[in-house]
């Protein structure tokens, strides 16, 4: 940022009056620019049938991590809600048709000034497709995921908290909610 | 927002090649400048000796709401967690020393443009204080709650969730976690 979007003023780094933090002031009409964290909002959408389980993912066809899996997910939008967000998202990049379930991770991710939220879904039917930011859509199951091909480690965290919580669940537990730290930089492999 | 923050050319209203809203675009250096929805973190801290639970609740010293109760919440900052974000808003409003729980509750608060979190927290002593955004703390049983006199849905929601919940736990259940839209306007009152 360097200029005020209110009055075009060049702004500056200062703390203001009651704060503690420094923040991106104009001296011309005295906006303080904040700047908080963005939620990236996602799905895990399964399909199960002869009790064989399989994960719905998309391979980016845009950067950061063009060719890499993930889970579908993106920028939630202002006007819409955290599940709203998830459902978009979902049809955007994969064109899934999808029951959303519980929120089941929220991950923080401070380095980069991000929380990432995935739900559980159910996939209704199996159409679907590749959106403009996907270059593929497969169906894994367990054995088949690429571990070493994942875009983000929130991508890889959900994915193994969810396969934790399916063995559970199918001894008769609940699929849990879980809140983590993500340390690791973004990229999965390094 | 009327002007580029990265070159003070006059921002306009399009929708961008590949995107599906109007976002606003400069038209010189080419920047989109994205907005997106905000998190407030906050806590809900309790204190339980003989057998009786009180709650905290500040009494705002600024706008929206000066004057009216709510659980210690603000927006949460760049490079913080969501845990971090809600102990810092806990110290700074009401000066309390707590030891963090689980998430408890995330709202939606679309209409707005953010989503609320709230934290379980227990009081590690008495010794809290107002800070410069409280005109008081103080410490509530769940009778003398000021239902009329909260200062927004989400506390009032949170609260509810809590109370009932706590009911349950008496009973040898345990907290939940809880996902909840809010559609009414943010004065509790209205
Ligand atoms: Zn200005
Ligand atoms: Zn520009």
């Amino acid at each position: 940022m360097k200029f005020c979007s209110e009055c075009a003023h060049p702004v500056e780094l200062a703390v203001p009056a009651g704060d503690n933090r420094p923040r991106y002031v104009c001296a011309s009409c005295a906006t303080i620019h904040y700047q908080n964290p963005k939620m990236v909002l996602g799905t895990l959408p399964v399909w199960e049938s002869d009790g064989e389980l399989k994960i719905l993912l998309c391979k980016r066809a845009i950067e950061p991590r063009r060719g890499y899996w993930t889970l579908p997910a993106g920028f939630m939008e202002n006007n819409e809600t955290t599940a709203e967000a998830a459902i978009r998202e979902t049809v955007e990049e994969a064109g899934a048709n999808i029951v959303l379930g519980p929120l089941f991770s929220l991950l923080n991710v401070a380095r980069v000034h991000q929380v990432h939220m995935f739900y559980l879904a159910t996939l209704r039917d199996l159409d679907f497709a590749p959106g403009e930011e996907s270059l593929d859509v497969q169906m894994f199951s367990e054995a088949q995921i690429p571990w070493d091909d994942l875009a983000f480690p929130t991508t890889r965290t959900t994915l193994e908290l969810f396969l934790a919580d399916h063995r559970r669940v199918r001894e008769g537990g609940e699929y849990g909610f879980h809140t983590l730290d993500i340390n690791r930089p973004m990229r999965s492999d390094l």
